[in-house]
């Protein structure tokens, strides 16, 4: 029998607040008529497209990065990532004043790329595949001593997560329903964890990209499924890991799938009627709204993940 | 001796704060790292983009609304807009639950008049002049007794608009100096009046297009001037009333003037760094805060006055 993998508490992820408080932004929760309009519910939308970084990722890879010891932090963190990690990272231990090395395929678009090296990360370019990505991070860690910082797979990384939620809930009081995208299954581990902590009556749904739902598959079958396909959502194209898949397994009631209509259609409306800036994988929960109009419960949250967007690339243009 | 024009107090702002409180969003002030390291200030950002219809103007729609008796409400308000003011008049009249009637030229974009029938505003469209516009609201205001909201030569209104900068000051602290951009001078006179009601040794500025620059020559020449120009900020081609630009005079410091091309890069640092979907005019004061980098004192704030922009033509795409 397998030892279990340790997962976050409701009381990891207060401390985890605690923790963070005054490094992160306790980021707006924003109403919108419209939205309640089209969908039936009184929806509050956190809005973690303005958090550091323009993603929700800053809170978890602060939540690591802080709880290092000296002797640990001193030599630094690394993890392989293309997308908000990576930038959410290097921004966390830049403000800590230690290293970051980010270990990234060469096919990075220049955007992500230019995010990390504002916030004076290391980057690492290598071939653009699993192998090649896991040897390049191996061989990083060996020569600095830096801890690795998982995406996702990490319980510093998936009690910072779940500190959204808990913001979430404090600012808009108790919800029949809270709903964020999935990937990994860091955010969505750590809403859930959080959310059953203030109340084991809420619902807790997932919402991913038709074309890439392998959370979904995974949840359906019992059995992780690793090949996450391709959607205009990119952060949402990792595959859980057994921890996050344990843990969605306990506490989340339905991932809803979405065609890349729906996600565009939503990412047009957030910016059309919210007047936000998201990057497509944040509005995957809000086309699952659209979707399922008129039969949500009354009181509904939403976490909106990024708003890391090429803006010379948006769909509509 | 001509009478001295009325214009608000600041217990008149303070009064309409509390009218408008709960039909209102309390909209975010927010923060960005980006920005104050950018221009070398602490940045307090006003968010009216979030505000309900898009943009400021629904704090002066809804005061005067509000402020109306019964019996001038029944028989419904007009103005003649072709922008927010427009949209905004038509859903602070509907949360009303009286008629709006809203004067517009046949050359008004569908964005905007889908703005307003979203509102269930009445549009009366006619020839794109400044007298026909007139002599059309006069016969709808014959004929339907309704009472005119003007955009910004209104007391209710200028006291309407001045409750954000209250709200701005509430939520940052004390500030050095603050500056919303100015067309009509409406938002501009009420910010003034509300802040140095406050505080009189805050400074207040103007922010303006150098296409369009009658505010920075009416101040700098002691004289009206009606020619506002061209612009893509296309918010701020309305002339002063002798009202606002009285208020002006007695509390604005200073008008800076910023290029075409400074208010693109601004939009789109905003779009890029702060996640909002700002419009041209909201992005002078960004622009403005930009050019002078370096120079500001410590604590700034700025209006964000709104994000009513057509997606399909933002100025990158």
């Amino acid at each position: 029998v397998p030892t279990p993998l340790p997962i976050p508490t409701p009381v990891d992820i207060d401390a985890a607040a605690r923790r963070i408080a005054g490094h992160v932004v306790h980021t707006p929760t924003l109403r919108s008529a419209v939205l309640d309009e089209l969908v039936g519910a009184a929806v509050f939308v956190k809005c973690e497209n303005l958090q550091h970084a323009g993603a929700f990722k800053f809170r978890g890879a602060t939540n690591a990065v802080l709880s290092l010891s000296d002797a640990e932090a001193v030599r630094g963190v690394a993890a392989h990532s293309s997308g908000n990690h990576a930038a959410a990272l290097a921004l966390a231990a830049a403000r800590r004043g230690i290293p970051a090395t980010l270990v990234m395929p060469r096919t990075t678009p220049q955007v992500k790329r230019d995010a990390v090296a504002r916030a004076d990360g290391r980057i690492v370019l290598c071939e653009p595949t699993l192998p090649a990505r896991s040897a390049t991070l191996a061989e990083e860690l060996r020569e600095t001593g830096a801890t690795e910082i998982h995406p996702y797979d990490d319980v510093r990384v998936i009690a910072g997560q779940g500190t959204a939620a808990l913001e979430l809930l404090d600012d808009a009081g108790p919800l029949d329903l809270l709903m964020a995208p999935v990937s990994g299954g860091g955010l969505l581990s750590g809403t859930a964890i959080a959310t059953h902590g203030r109340d084991a009556d809420t619902i807790v749904w997932g919402a991913e990209p038709a074309e890439a739902d392998d959370a979904h598959r995974s949840l359906a079958t019992g059995v992780l499924q690793d090949d996450p396909g391709h959607s205009i959502a990119d952060g949402l194209l990792a595959a859980l890991s057994e921890r996050t898949f344990s843990i969605l397994q306990e506490h989340v009631a339905e991932v809803v799938l979405v065609t890349e209509e729906q996600i565009v259609l939503a990412m047009r409306f957030v910016f059309d009627h919210l007047k936000l800036v998201v990057e497509p994988s944040a509005a995957v929960p809000v086309a699952a709204l659209i979707d399922r109009a008129g039969t949500l419960p009354p009181r509904v949250g939403i976490i909106l993940s990024g708003g890391n967007v090429d803006l010379d690339a948006l769909p509509w243009c």
